[in-house]
């Protein structure tokens, strides 16, 4: 695994995307093994942003415009759960970023509680559609596929 | 159609990914919507990449931290065919871009060139997949869905 972010987080803040629906253990494996991938690659894209700006210390706008490009809505609004802070920085570290502003951490660490929330919500309509109750890994396979550039083989 | 972009150049471009194989009618439709609305999306994706460093020039450099944000491969060494430059200037114009170096303007127009070519290697591989010599709209469909985020709702 490429990150470490508690799993019971990572269900939770999924869980906000699906309401009252079920969740199969193929699921939770599924986004077990899935999120923490995805915060690294944002935390990379970060980073690319970062250089590309030509300056050393990450800053809001630099993940404003990150949501913007992957299409991520209501980053900046999101109100659910988030991970640790020091759990986030250190993933933004580990990506290269040494320098990063509290907003800036704080704007990551919604863009990928969002990012995560939203593909609950994708995956709950793959079950609606297929008349089940529970999500399954399948449905959370599908919005990975759908959400992410190239297939969420991130 | 949201910016102008010859068809002929579009599906030659195309085509340089699917090889001897042959392309329905209705795959060409289908790249003939899509790469306009893709091409205006990535200068929309610049735009925000320039905004959030702060600079007013669009560089090389903002346009190579958007191809690994994207995750497009092989866009500094893509040689293949590409569109007119002052019709890749008007598309990022019209996205807000009101300066860019000519370096910028050939890396936006290679990256969207090596995205378009990338679509078609895909859809090639879908093809195969099903056994078939034609590359079918389906197969570019689910093409878009794999390489592009929000499965190329843009």
């Amino acid at each position: 695994m490429a990150v470490e972010l508690p799993k019971a987080a990572i269900e939770r803040i999924f869980r906000q995307g699906i309401g009252e629906r079920r969740l199969s253990q193929d699921a939770k494996d599924t986004i077990y093994d899935f999120v923490p991938t995805m915060a690294e690659y944002v935390a990379n894209a970060a980073k690319s942003v970062l250089d590309a700006s030509g300056k050393k210390t990450l800053m809001e706008e630099h993940l404003k415009a990150l949501a913007d490009v992957l299409m991520v809505e209501g980053v900046e609004d999101y109100d659910g759960e988030l991970f640790g802070r020091a759990t986030v920085r250190r993933i933004l570290k580990r990506a290269g970023i040494e320098r990063a502003s509290s907003d800036a951490v704080d704007l990551y660490n919604k863009l990928i509680c969002r990012a995560t929330e939203e593909l609950g919500e994708k995956a709950a309509e793959y079950a609606d559609e297929d008349g089940r109750k529970t999500v399954q890994g399948e449905d959370v396979e599908k919005a990975i596929t759908y959400s992410m550039p190239k297939g969420g083989e991130l």
